[in-house]
């Protein structure tokens, strides 16, 4: 299969030779070393002195983490997508008064808007604690202004900034300190180009602070208890240690490439898919202003219908999906990130097009 | 490196190959179709006709998931080393009125005093919810025996007996339903002999029902939720599929084996390390008739220094568990699980014996 749905991404058979590796003891100094390699590496990407936690796990369990530790009883969360909206359930599972403000499908957020809404928190006498922003919506391709949401997060000092990078992270700009980002998190099989299993999340100094004042933050997710090990480059729990020499051998990758070059990469990816479903009549569903560099959502529009292509290209082992829920048959979407080069979409388009051609053929 | 301390532990080459499968999407039939040989494989190795979970994370992460799904209030806990205490501690970091009952190091639980403590439980009005045991506690190479235990918390009909099999799961037997087990957890790592990184749980309908009443369970770690996303043979995140290859194709390898094969084989390697260790005037750490048949934990006695020589082995590439925590220099731990064969216990004791020889010769 070869794959160019948002996530999981395909992924270099070097770094999947990584994976198979025999274990290794997680208490040794050559499992520390690894530790502080990825943490370090890490850190560059981020572009953060903040502390580097690492679990194993999905980023859902991060962006739980992220309320348990920064949440003792209010949240707010920008919603404008399938996995903006997970942040605000999983703030409710948790017990928290979390309140949502959402926005119709297809738009992304602008710093106006927060702003807005933060304040009415304060002129209510219950200001947030903290505001969870989903960088890059994987399910609408819509990505908000960070930068200019971050400056204004910024004006609220009582007010932490959670975001999910995880399909943004190593396919666009994400600059944790500079944009005032407290938790920035992310999984390693979008961009990133791993495979699944490992969590990561950048925590500013007022984030952990604010960690150590939660209670019942429980054990797995604590911040502090993370933050504690990695004292000793360690993890309080057995790691997946297969991942943790994948991400390392990525990271020097992604380095060797060049960050600048590597979104420069992505974002020509996405002009060119734009470019080519234009000449279909399928639209960007995002709004002007907000579309991503990693994941094109494309709209139907005047445009054919896509299913039976869809379909025609998975016999063909190539995976593009479907919409995200109700967007399903609506729209579709390409994920371009990670190993992924101009000369792999220009193959996939070709076939898209041959698989169109026998559909109009066949009709 | 060559490992024998208790988990990580060795793994096949085969089974190491697997880990580097290309990804493949995790709302695919093909992911479907591995999810479910796995939960397949889990039920009958485990002996169950409850549900399978599985997460991408460590066996603690699943501790916290059967306290946080299992006990609004009130939980008791077994404590007789490390890991046990972390289940008590993981417990009160989720808020629990959580109550130990705790033996001193090297001692393990009998039935009769379970009775006596949820008795205790019941006699004030305040019956415990759940209760936790680790069936084999790795840092003291203890085991309890879970079906006498099994069989007094059965008379405690709003009691649900939660139990920790990391270190015994496919090593020794454990029957979970003929035993009355209502959560029963491992890791990979440890008699699986598989690279750490999935934890798995069963979960019996009682303990499915009780989940529903229970309040702010979270998100990641809620079993109502992984119970739903199962009937679609389906994780509510991306999972691991890396780990899911490793562990469907071990899975074969055990029943291959066969599993009182592979139990006999883990009993026979026990009784070959007390043997060698009685040589050397080395003598079980644990108490009598409470001895692990897949960790053995040495403890000094009138034998001679250990650590010099467990030193040597590292040097050759060999690990070695010093003793855990405050046992650190008094006893020592050898893993004998997984993978392990008498042979390669006979290679072990003969490079140890030399290594305490050069030790003498050096003195």
């Amino acid at each position: 299969m070869k794959l160019f749905i948002p996530g999981p991404t395909q992924v270099a058979p070097e770094i999947l030779a990584e994976m198979s590796r025999p274990a290794i003891g997680h208490r040794t100094e050559e499992c520390a070393r690894l530790w502080k390699e990825c943490r370090d590496g890490l850190r560059q990407l981020m572009a953060t002195e903040g502390e580097i936690l690492m679990i194993t796990g999905p980023a859902s369990a991060m962006m739980e983490a992220a309320i348990r530790n920064t949440v003792a009883d209010r949240s707010l969360h920008l919603v404008c997508g399938a996995f903006s909206k997970r942040w605000f359930d999983i703030a409710l599972s948790c017990g928290k008064d979390a309140v949502a403000l959402e926005l119709p499908l297809g738009q992304g957020f602008r710093g106006e808007e927060v702003r807005e809404a933060l304040q009415s928190g304060v002129d209510a006498g219950r200001p947030f604690e903290a505001v969870t922003l989903v960088h890059n919506e994987t399910s609408t391709g819509v990505t908000s202004p960070l930068e200019e949401i971050g400056a204004v997060v910024a004006k609220f000092p009582n007010t932490l900034l959670l975001v999910d990078t995880v399909s943004s992270m190593a396919g666009m700009p994400v600059m944790v300190d500079a944009w005032g980002v407290d938790v920035c998190l992310f999984g390693i099989q979008k961009a990133m180009a791993l495979p699944a299993g490992l969590a990561i999340a950048s925590v500013s100094t007022a984030a952990l602070e604010r960690a150590e004042t939660v209670p019942h933050r429980g054990w797995f997710l604590d911040f502090i208890k993370l933050r504690d090990r990695n004292r000793r480059e360690q993890s309080p729990t057995t790691p997946s240690t297969a991942h943790l020499y994948a991400l390392a051998a990525q990271l020097c990758r992604i380095f060797e490439e060049g960050l600048e070059t590597r979104w420069e990469r992505h974002a020509a990816m996405a002009r060119q898919t734009r470019e080519w479903a234009a000449g279909h009549g399928w639209t960007p569903f995002p709004e002007e202003g907000f579309l991503s560099d990693t994941v094109s959502c494309l709209a139907r529009g005047e445009g054919p219908d896509f299913v039976p292509a869809l379909d025609t290209l998975k016999e063909q082992g190539i995976l593009v999906s479907n919409g995200y829920g109700e967007l399903k048959g609506k729209t579709f979407r390409i994920g371009h990130m990670g190993e992924h080069t101009s000369a792999d979409l220009d193959d996939l388009f070709e076939r898209f097009d041959a698989a169109l051609g026998a559909e109009v053929r066949e009709a």
